[in-house]
This record gives structure tokens, sequence and C-alpha cells, in this order.
């Protein structure tokens, strides 16, 4: 009762204004939703509200307190709604939602060979990576994404469009061994990204990375060099890992040794290092990875479209890693839907366990947000909503007829809720889309920009 | 070019009006977008548009052959958009919406015994079976279904619901040994099965059946009670079978037979009879389903979710078996988006076959029309666009920037599109859904009613 009366005096307080202490001025808030904190206590408060000042969370509580506390410049109503950390998408080629759906239902080297690569070879320049990044960038606020990893080609170009569109990105220059549309080379390569690491330098929202595509298509040199460039530049490592049997066969028949292993043998792992897929790791590839502090990041719908296998995230999550979600490109998934990757993460590894308890919905939850923030080294940051972290956050509407009743918010977000529901996505304190209108981008100019560049595309495939 | 001096002589004849043949009058017509009419020859018409008389197609053609051949009362302009049939959701527990969320990731015992039979026994009744039937009536004429098979209680409220709310139903009134909210013997249920049988039949939307809950939870007696019934009145059956291994061990230790043998042995198997989940089949089960023209349900979500197992389902359709794809209750999923059953089909089975050809786009396609239609035994009157069926079709929109760019409209149907894509939901050629609008339900009351029902379901769940 009397906890009852302060809330309803400092209610009233926040109503009459200058009654109470002196309210703090911030920049924003964001009230009346139910607040998902996804922090370490696991935090849900219904309602709750989030005080933003600049590119911090300030304080996280009960409206009445932070109405109470706080005097904003601006404040967004989510009643009805979830405020929630925003997504990370941990493993992504953005340009390649241009290829989205361009080749499906195919065995992995006729798709690469007919399609991915021709279309690649004669496509992918500076114009295309910025056209399909506004559109990936497009996409992932429009459907929640905060954070997304990302490896492809002209990563500076990935780079610029990203930051314009105010989104925040671990973003990875390619390095690969064979000639790819910006380097002929792998020095070339390893000299565009080391320009690249340094025009991002102290950047607030871009950390630029070095992204060695895998073991199989890099030599020993080169993953060696890669390393030394990370360690000089302090900067992160992103890299496919066991993606296939295919992989792991090379790899034995090359080195007598897993993929894990062998790129321990040559001292490659380290933390602030990102292996995307995972999926065909032995028990003792496990123990490498948590001992080295490796990040993984879990892309189940690839995973499945693809047939490449599932990957051991109940073993792995219990052996200390930390797990992340990532969607792929959308060449092979075919969406940035980061509500997608949770719901089949939860799925799949119900289904394969045998057990409908793995992976619950507070889990998917936690490897599309703080588990992903954690895989790239960045929990510090962002991942929860919590003072002092990075104001990277989203409301989700709660409303529609198939998310009818709700008896638990979690399970909703998980089982019932797709990207199209994220009603408000802010990053870094900045409001990226209101009320589902993009704020950053004109989403017109966008969209005519990728048809008339995947109309170039269909011309590249067709030629071959 | 005497072919397109033609076309246009026909536009021009239908802009003028007069100057052509007399065109015939019907009722509607929807145009402009691309026809993916899921018959036999596998048409795609881009741009195309289907006629629609009373209740059903009489044309699917090019729009201006059918501007010129047809003068409509009312025209929808689905430019954009995708034209294809309604979706068949072959499986399903209406009313268990009002569950939807309310335990997950639960063993099934924990989930049936804790959570599901306490709710039942307390809160389902005539009234909640209309509230929630009315919800998932909303959300499955909002996502795109327009014909699904249901088992549950009272099915004469969910008859009556559905009718009004225009939608097709198989609609089948469950028998189960031990006392249920609607019948406390199987002799009950089977008296109520007969009354409801009789209050609809020759109804043009809904389709009276017996649904007996599952071999494991009825006696002989009673099973071939069931049959009987059905054959005097000529009613379809639908029933749960094979959905875990514990059912499939139950059945070998009471009868030394499997589930599919088993009733097989008492010749309860015939055509017009639906199973559902058939995830433990063998391959003797797999042939004695075909040989008796079963059709099967396959609900990728629920066996996934609820750790049940994958169904053969490449194994199945090879056998010649009619396989259609259901959402189970929206308790065990928790949705009945059946874009998302159609995408996780073909996920599911490309991983677990190791091909990434299995279950191509078209088939996932297939399987959610045509096949559901042929499961249900309705493949002569829906399922696909062709003159003489009945007009039950959807709009689908195909321009969000997840959607961009499109390449081809099957694949994007299958790995990008969502329930919330459905624009216009038009059953029997009524108009059900406009521009997302819901024409045959007031919104606001349903989930009102909805959220009033769900308060009891917290209360029951919680005084146990």
């Amino acid at each position: 009762m009397f906890q009852r009366v302060c809330v309803l005096l400092l209610a009233l307080g926040s109503v009459l204004g200058a009654q109470g202490p002196a309210r703090r001025n911030v920049t924003l808030i964001v009230t009346g939703g139910t607040v998902v904190a996804m922090d370490a206590g696991g935090r849900v408060l219904s309602p709750g509200a989030v005080a933003i000042d600049g590119r911090d969370i300030v304080a996280v509580d009960a409206p009445a307190a932070i109405a109470a506390g706080f005097s904003a410049a601006e404040t967004i109503d989510a009643t009805g709604q979830v405020i929630m950390p925003g997504l990370i998408n941990t493993h992504t080629h953005a340009p390649m939602v241009l290829f989205r759906g361009l080749a499906d239902d195919l065995a992995l080297m006729d798709w690469l060979q007919k399609y991915i690569f021709p279309a690649e070879a004669r496509t992918v320049s500076p114009e295309f990576v910025r056209v399909g990044t506004a559109l990936a960038a497009l996409e992932m606020i429009e459907s929640g994404t905060t954070t997304y990893a990302d490896m492809y080609y002209f990563e500076e170009e990935i780079g610029r469009v990203t930051r314009a569109a105010g989104l925040r990105g671990v973003l990875g220059e390619t390095i690969i061994q064979f000639p790819v549309p910006d380097a002929r080379t792998p020095a070339e390569g390893l000299a565009r990204t080391e320009t690249f690491i340094k025009e991002f330098a102290g950047d607030d929202l871009i950390t630029p990375a070095i992204a060695p595509h895998a073991m199989y298509t890099l030599d020993t040199a080169t993953l060696k060099a890669i390393r030394a460039m990370a360690d000089r530049l302090h900067a992160p490592v992103i890299t496919h890992l066991a993606e296939t049997a295919d992989e792991v066969k090379t790899s034995m028949q090359r080195h007598k040794l897993t993929p894990t292993q062998y790129l321990d043998s040559i001292h490659f792992w380290g933390p602030r290092t990102l292996a995307a897929h995972a999926v065909k790791l032995t028990p003792a590839d496990i123990r490498i990875l948590a001992r080295r502090g490796v990040g993984i990041s879990h892309n189940p719908e690839s995973n499945m479209k693809l047939a490449s296998g599932t990957a051991k995230v109940v073993e792995m999550r219990r052996a200390g890693l930390a797990v992340g979600l990532g969607t792929d490109g959308a060449a092979s998934n075919n969406d940035l839907d980061m509500f997608e990757a949770m719901r089949q993460a939860a799925f799949l590894h119900k289904l394969q366990t045998g057990d409908p308890r793995a992976i619950p919905a507070r889990t998917a939850l936690a490897m599309a947000t703080i588990d992903g923030a954690r895989a790239l080294g960045m929990d510090a940051l962002i991942g929860s909503l919590e003072p002092g972290k990075r104001a990277d956050l989203i409301t989700v509407s709660m409303t529609a007829a198939r998310q009818t009743p709700m008896y638990d918010p979690l399970s909703h977000l998980v089982y019932v809720t797709r990207g199209d529901d994220v009603r408000t996505t802010i990053v870094n304190g900045k409001v990226l889309m209101r009320d589902r209108k993009v704020l950053t981008l004109d989403e017109a100019d966008v969209l005519r920009d990728a048809r008339a560049m995947a109309a170039r595309v269909s011309e590249a495939v067709r030629k071959q």
C-alpha cells in the first residue's frame, strides 16, 4: 500500500512538474510498454520506461519513477508494446540482399557456380555494395536489428552507408586467396583492409574488422598475416568456420586437423574473434574455442536451407561459449529478420535434442541480444537495457490477433512475433524508425535503386 | 505480333465498353497481380486476372483478356501483388488460440498435465469455443487461410462461427474415451457428432466430420463405431496418427502393431480420412496409408516445438500420398500462419535429408494449397485457380523491403513472405478481407472477448 501511494505521488509529481526535486533533462524517454531488459537479473517491468540522454541509457524503471526523475525533449509512448534491446545480427553479408531469391533449392555447387559466383563476378562494385547495403539497412531497421556483423567486399562502402543509416556495425573486409571484386590478391586485400580500418578508427558506430573468408579459402601465411594485422590494429576478426562436412574433409586432408584445430595450431584464435556457423564441431573443437574466448554466430535458417547441418548449440552454451544468432546473407536465408532466427533456434534445437525444454524463449532472446553482444566482445556497451549502456533499443507491438491473448511477453517475442511488429528502432540514442517510418533512409529511393541493380544481376546470370 | 494487336484490340474494347462482343456479367474481378494458379500446368501469369461469378471462378487469364470477356460488379486491383489460391490449413484446434503462449518450453507431460488439461477442464465451454474460434478465424482470414480442418469440442459452435466468418471448414467433433467438456462418454460424443453432422449437412462452407482423437485414446469398439458412422453419414474422418514415439510404443504393447497397422487391422482407414502428424511411420505404414488413400497433414512447426520428430515427407510424397500442411493448434505452435508452415516444411526437409533440393518452393506451395485439398478429398473444388472451382483466393503484397528485389514470386512466397503480407482474402466468391480490413468479424470485439476469456484461463491455471 505504501508503495502504491508513493507511485501515485511520484506520478502526480510528474504531472504537476515542479513539485518534486529538480528533474534531470534528458533527450528521450520511451515509456508505457513492457520492458524486457535482458540484464543479468532478467528484469521485466510491466509497464516500464527507459530514459536516454544523448547516446546512453541513463535509467530503466517504472514509468512514474522515470517521469519523476527526468524531463525529456522527446517522449515515445510504447503502450501495448515491448521495449527491449535492439537485436544483434552476428552474421550477414549485407549487399547480398540483392541476390535474395535469385536461385534456391539447388545443390550447393550448382547454386554457387551457376548463380552466385557469376553474378558476383559481373555485378559486385562499389555502387552495387552501396545500393545493397542501403536495402539491407532499411530491412534491418524495419525489423529491429540495431547492430550487425558483416563480411563482404568494398567494406568501406558498407561502413559509410551503415553510418549514414545510423546502424551499429562490426564490419569485416573479406580476405580470400583468389581474385575477388575488390582485390586481385590477398596482399591487396590486406592493404585495403588496413586503409579501411584506419578510416573508421574511433568511430562511434562502426567497428572495422578483418574477415578472412574461411580456413579452406586461405593459405597459412595469409591467415597468420591477418592475425598479426588484427593484433597490431586492435581489430576484431570474423571468419566462417566448419560450415559443412566438405570443409572438415578438406581440412583433414590438408592438415590432418579439424578446421578449429588447424586454426588453433597456427595461433589464429583469440578474443574478439567471431566464428560463423560452427556446424561441424567435435567436442575437442568446442573446448578449444571456449579456451580461446572465441564468439560463435549460429545461423539456423541458413544451415537448414542449405542443408549444412545442425550446430551443437546446447553443447556450446554448456561449454561457456558466447553463442549469438545470425541470419547469414539473404542469398541463403532469404531475409534479415532476427525474430525468425530466434524462433528457428528454439524450434531446431528442441527437435534435434528431442527435448522441448532446449533453448526456451528466454535463451533464444538472449542469443539475439546479450549473448550476441558477448560473441562480439561488446557486452559492456550493448545487448541489454541498463544504465550506462548505449541506447540501442526497439519497441515491438504486441496487439495483433496472432499475438492475442498474451500470457508471457517473452514467449510471444520468440514464437509469434516478426520483424514487421517492430514500431520504433533507436541506435546510439537516435530514433532511426518511428511508427514504422524509417527516418534515415528514403525507402522509395532505396527500393528503386535495388530493383534497377537487380535487373543488372538478372542480365549477368542470363549471359553466362 | 498478331497476338499483340489482338490483345490491344481486346484491351481497347474493354475501355470503350460496347465495341467488342457482349461481355459476360460477373460479380468480381481480381486483376493486375502475378497469378500463381497452382494448377497441374504450374501456370504463372504476370500480370494475370481472375474472373469470379457468385461462388465460382469462371476464368483465369491475362488482364486484357479478362477485361474483354467480363464485366464485373466489383474489381480488386492487385498490382504489385500475387494472386493465388487461398491456403489450406489441414490441422488445427481453432479455440486453442486462447491457450497460445500459456506454457512453452516444457516436457510434454508437464505441459499437458500442469497447464493444458487443467485449463481445458475448467474453461472449455460453448462460450470459450465461440470466442476462441472467432479469434482463430480472424487470424486465419488475416493470414490468407481460406479452408481449415479442425478437431475440438463443441464443434457445432465452431461450425456456426466459421460459417458466419465466411471461412470454409472441415470440422471434426472430437471423440475420446475419457470424459471431456462436451461428452462424458464416447457414446455421448458419438450422439453429439451425429446431431452436429446433420445440422451442417449440405452446407456450402462447412463439411462436418468425425474426429477420433487418436488410436491410443480410444478403444477398438469406439473406433469401429466411428468408422461405421462415417460411412453411414458420408462424413470425413480426422485423427492424430503416430505423433510421438510414445504412441508407437503404446500401440506395440497393446496390439503388437504400429498405430497405422492396428487401425488398418480394424478397417479404420479409408478415403476422406485425414491423419495428422504421421511423424513416426515405417515404410510399411506409408504403403498402407497410400493403398487406403489416406490424406496426411504435416505439421512441421508443432513437431519441432514439441520435439516430436521429423515426418518422412519426401518418402510419403514419393509413395503418392497427398501431404498437406497444418499449423496444429496455437497452444503448440503458437500461431496459425501457413506461410511459416510452408517455410518450415522447406527448411526442415532440406536439413533432415541433407539435400537443399528437397521440398523446393513450388512443392511447399503445393502442400499448402492443392495437395492440402487432395488430402481433404476436396481437390475438385479448391486448391488451385481454375475455372469451375470455388473462388477461394488471396492476394499477397510483394513490395516490402524484405521482398525486394523479386526474381521469382514462388521463392518469395515461401522464403520471405508472412501472413501479414496478405491484402485480400476471398472465400466462395465473397470478400472476407479487403486491404487488410476483415469484413466479417469485428476485430476490436473479437480481441476484447479473447482477452477477457484469457483472464479466466490464467485464473484456472493458477488455482490448480
